[in-house]
């Protein structure tokens, strides 16, 4: 490979010829050669990057600091790495400095260079155009830019792919509900029979807990709203121009049309990282639902013999390699594995969130790493799941009416008219002989056969459907 | 011992014959001798159920399903369990059944007993004045009884423990923060020298962050608001009469002047938890706040001699049986205990909140154990710590001073006057060469000793603090 | 109530006047109103401290550091708290300083002031015949007796609990395997109708488990047994005799007859506590493995008739305060419960376990109180478990029957015979045709009536069942 | 794109024209379209299939059930997966069935095509020479490949690349320990200045705990050694040929040069992945001593002149875009990172453990995601650590004197001389006065000058070194 030389401040260093970055891109890569195939920043942050150095030109550029000629330029490469056209050009992994200064210097160097070489000049010219630190970096320190980058990241993923994921899984949850709500079936309570309920109403469950869960992430967002930039190096603003704290976070905003603010207070921005604790607090309780959604339905369709089968669910692909004709629930497998992956990266941001100190919280590729990869699969779960198997469900409306059928706790209507005790005679009987409640009911004398008609209508058990 | 005979539906069993718990509290004693000594099922759940009881008696009163002898007997017991007078009458242990199913059948059969012998009645009466079930136990099941009791006792604990105590923190911290606003000192990012800030503005990121994490908190009372209660058995809402679930809230609202409401979905509030899961979610973003806030000023007040020894806390205890004279930041590990405490518990929640099946989830007691747990820590800690360390903390202005005098980064205002490479080659070589940054920049030749003067001034560094 | 006056080094302090603590007793029950009715320092840490005192005076006393009549003294009142005598005068929470002080000062000042008054003296009087610190203390300090204690509670618990707990449920559990060796049954993957096996060696499978987390725990007990005692202050064992570390830890291993030794490295024993992490690593993966045991038994339990139903498990109480007859599988629910605990508890001890700081982890009270929790829950779930479900465990023959001979999964036997692809055909058909195998694949044409009955047999397609 | 049609037991698909995959892949990554870009079926998978497909064709060989010319074919094409050649041809993400039946699959379509395609054939042939289910997967089972990949590539790791780390790590320390065996330093307990030790000794105990992890990581090879391979559907080994089991994990054990063994329970190593969990918690072991060690090392480094700075490590970077000149602790940052994510993953994995159900887990591909994230993680982090930080860390002996020479708690010494409670009014007068002890002790009469000399001498307080 052929190289170039760099300088930073402690000295040269060896570069492909032909990369946009610089001395401190590269002494990462070799500092840092720790899982470098499979753990590179997420895309997410790289792109964030790119909305906050255009605004920070920009607000520069009106607080009277930087050049027109140099904020154009750092615009035009800001809107590359938007579009894309650089991703090769950030090679770092999470496992770095924990504040992100060589993602930050990453960014800072393939502007100034990839500027440069816009503007006419060279990679292997000693003096750019643009400087990463004096000009790219201007106003900026990597303590206030990747705590920005990871708001900027959190917060575009969760309006963009989590909500609409869970909104759309909650919305074909809904219309199941109503369709299924007239569907009387069997309740199950302990994984025993127990009284009876509507398969609508049982899927308005799920409804509920979604729409809670959205509310929980929604009330996440103001926090996360609120950005470190113009806190530069220790939340003090040094070396910033007046005003630019505010019109930095009102350039982001127009930039990525979200109403991002600026936070109103620095020292936390920098050093804390609660935003995303909070946050991811909120995702992992939608975690929890889907894991108890997704069980449900693995579980209310299994069989097809000798399970509970109550419900179909979309057959997908061949489910065994070796049984031949096996469907198997795959879609509430990959999401119930999303469930596990997001209780665990719950605990690495809670270990990282807690641990900052003084005036800078050093784990934060770590914790955005992990906020990122929750959110998204989230996201993309949720409509995997819906598409491919939420959508097709429809009951087996013969299994689910001889489950009621057979039903012993619909004895429970008993209750008002005879007694608990009473009731519960006729049950551990009818169980022991195996013979129906009716019969057993009269047998034992305590109704006739009329009034056990009357009393003991499953239909008449469930509530109001109109609630 | 002497023992009385109660009977339930399986049969009978032996009671020691004073005590006013029947045949089932019986059972689950002798069925599971799990940590009996260590883990009784907490006392705000009792406190809870005497509550809802009451309601439930003064609701089936109202809609005409119980009389006013017997709604009048089941009040008076429920107000003397308030009052704590039958704490020893409820011996059950949280590992149970896990719909609680056992501790709410030991409050119907307390309630039940006293009341027939607060009646005039005997224990050994076969035929008591009110029935556990039919009676105290009347439109309500386990499957919904237990949940309200968890949202009674969590949202209780919360704005009567929880909030004050990080209420009173915060204030506290508040107040320090203003008083210590001009002291200037070192900032430290990645535990190294870096820019200054002023000690006020240290603590106002600490204020910030429990303000913060009080949002969450209150965020996620509304959710916890929502009463299982009139659910019955799967939500269905069996055997109460019309208009119960609505009336019975109110009754709760009004006796524990906590804004209780209906649960819009009963299916859920049986079958889930995630208004616990998401309300820990909020104490777990606290307790990350806690952690660094008390090893801040662990850190800050470490020495006497041999460490940074920027602030002093107050002398609570001898810290050391062997080493004489030694004092040590005892509140800062009490707090950050209970934060590893609270990480764990909420771990603990995830898990059984995420194992609903069906139409019931049956990991209620640990999952309210674990929430009550934490929020009492997090309360009460935040008191001892306020009282005991925060409220007593003083800068010590001598070793403020020295470190902030001596510091390399104040060079980084040199930047916007020279560059960022020029200021890095002076702070290297004082840095190496153990000079001031005055002498060095002179004799590098980039400054004059009156510009340094004039530039370089900590104070200046610090940003606006009337902010 | 009456109160006597006590100091130290920090001044008098008002004392119960009839409690045997002391002063620094008392200024933690001040300094420390931390859930205080709930959170007692476990006793089991007690109970070890009044072990490695009572080695402490034994192996000064021959090392002719401690008179003969001292040593007795402090003997005496070790075997009096290990009788259980003076349990109420140990008031302390676990949430007071991090390296366990106040509580190895609390042993210190009861053993001190009961050997006084049982000397004949007053606890009033203010020259005492042992000294807390100078004799009960000497030769050691909190640093090294603290985690001492640590290890002595948890080895013990281990061994005396835990393992045989775990180990008389593995028992059970291998008595039904070889009993239901020959029931063969349908097997489930993905909770979908698998190939045939035994339930003999379903429950093989949980034996194994069991037998392999047996395993796991006893490989962490070497590293358990290395006791800190002799490292005091920070691991250099300053203020020892001379080969006091060896023979105080023979001491210990004497009186608890254990094996315990003294730590290769002081330095470890005092500043982490890995050995406690690696041993409850071992713990939490046999709480994974009931999970999954008290999961498949209560599904497979699970009915009575509209479950999976193919076994019978004790019926042990009434399952529902509304449904009259249920029984629910309670015993499993306060097992997961528990797996819940132990899965949370662990990040409580990892979060303290990974933050010792130079020579000490000051987190040594929460670190304990969790991994006691856990090796109690699991010792006391594996016996209440074993007692009340799995010794009861009956397979229900006829369910069984119907199960296997209605699978379609039994095509897989046909794979060798006639390829993958066709016995695929033959399970989908009769899926959808609601016909049995044999009729399918015989209509299909791919196999004579004969042939099927020859090849397709349940019994022949569950291996060798003695192996 | 071009297509071609492949068909599986469903009907048909369009695959890629010029893929070597079928049917089975190609619906996978059409129905689970979740963060394909970012979450890859781990490449230890892909390759550990290729060892376990190989060593399956030879015992089929060996066993008469497969064609000298097959098994060959089958051979050939596993060796060129193991040399990375075809690693394009593994599209499928961690989201899929929880069986990893679609990466089995995956394996098997690509092993007969490409296999198919180097006998001469096209993609595009109806009939190929080998078939995937028939021929390649002959034997097997996803339910039992899919573990024994999970196995292999586990214990591969942790041998070939965690187990090195660590070493390398330990090696260095224990170096490093015996450097600085004699470099007397203060010691600090609570954060706070305590007795003295030697750089040496602290650094020892970071050894001891390196070794102890690299124990227990040992500890937890035998149970990963079991190979569920010859279980096959559902453990009972059915469609396996006589002696299978024993040979097949012989065969693996020989191309992979590791001791590998068949599993002695089949049912367990389908069920349950309890070798994983327990492994990886031997992994989390040496995680949380990580931890400490490096957040002792940056504490110990801090500065450069308002820290502690006792210790240099190597400056490999600039350490800030705004702070000219600063150096950060780096490496100490991403390894305390990885120990965050540890711990996270340790959640997952206990979650996915815990939920196997009757005759499969169905969390496999999220246990080994999790499980190789970790143990390559802390295999490259300590190597990282151990090459940029630890290699170079040299003591800063002026400070160290400094501190030692000025530290109150060298007071210690005198207890056995004059008691602690004098000696602790010598501390805190001299605290409290700014003196040293030796003024404060001879001011207040109990020692003569000569004596303090005599008796209070760092380098006597550190014990033994020679142990």
């Amino acid at each position: 490979m052929n190289y170039r030389i760099e300088k930073d401040t402690m000295g040269e260093v060896q570069v492909p010829a032909d990369v946009y970055w610089g001395a401190q891109t590269q002494r990462s890569i070799e500092n840092f050669k720790i899982a470098q195939d499979i753990n590179k920043m997420p895309k997410e942050i790289i792109k964030a990057f790119a909305y906050l150095k255009k605004a920070a030109a920009l607000t520069n550029l009106e607080l009277g600091v930087l050049s027109q000629e140099k904020a154009d330029a750092i615009a035009q490469v800001c809107d590359e790495i938007l579009e894309g056209k650089l991703d090769d050009q950030f090679p770092l992994v999470v496992w770095q400095t924990g504040s992100g200064t060589q993602s930050n210097m990453n960014a800072n160097e393939v502007i100034a260079y990839r500027a440069h070489v816009l503007h006419g000049g060279a990679l292997t010219d000693k003096d750019k155009f643009l400087h990463p630190n004096d000009d790219v970096n201007k106003s900026q320190s990597s303590n206030d830019t990747f705590p920005t980058a990871m708001h900027i990241a959190a917060y575009k993923m969760l309006v963009e792919t989590t909500i609409p994921g869970i909104e759309k899984l909650r919305d074909t949850l809904a219309k199941k509900s109503s369709e299924f709500m007239h569907v009387v079936k069997i309740g199950r309570t302990h994984f025993m029979d127990a009284t009876p309920l509507t398969l609508g109403q049982e899927f308005s469950g799920y409804v509920s807990q979604l729409n809670h869960g959205l509310k929980a992430i929604k009330n996440s967002l103001p926090h996360l709203s609120e950005l470190a930039l113009g806190g530069t190096a220790v939340g003090t603003g040094i070396n910033t121009p007046k005003g630019y704290a505010a019109l930095v976070a009102k350039h982001i905003a127009q930039l990525t049309g979200l109403s991002f603010i600026t936070a109103e207070n620095k020292f936390e921005a920098l050093a804390a990282h609660d935003a995303i604790v909070e946050a991811h607090g909120a995702l992992k309780t939608v975690a929890v639902s889907l894991m108890k959604i997704a069980n449900d339905i693995r579980m209310l369709s299994s069989g097809p013999r000798s399970g509970i089968g109550e419900i179909f669910i979309p057959d997908n692909e061949p489910g065994s390699s070796i049984m031949p004709g096996k469907v198997n629930p795959t879609q509430c497998e990959a999401l119930t594995m999303i469930v596990a992956q997001v209780l665990g990266n719950d605990v690495a941001i809670n270990v990282g969130g807690s641990m900052g100190h003084f005036e800078l919280n050093v784990f934060k590729p770590v914790i955005i790493y992990n906020f990122l990869h929750s959110a998204r699969l989230v996201g993309d779960g949720c409509v995997s799941f819906n598409d491919k198997c939420a959508a097709g469900i429809e009951p087996i409306e013969a299994n689910i009416k001889k489950h009621v059928d057979n039903s012993l706790m619909l004895v429970t209507a008993l209750n008002p008219k005879i007694g608990y005790y009473k009731a519960a005679e006729i049950a551990q009987k009818a169980h022991k002989q195996g013979t129906t409640l009716k019969e057993m009911a009269v047998q034992l004398g305590y109704l006739t056969p009329e009034e056990f008609d009357q009393w003991v209508v499953p239909a008449n058990m469930v509530g109001d459907l109109n609630q």
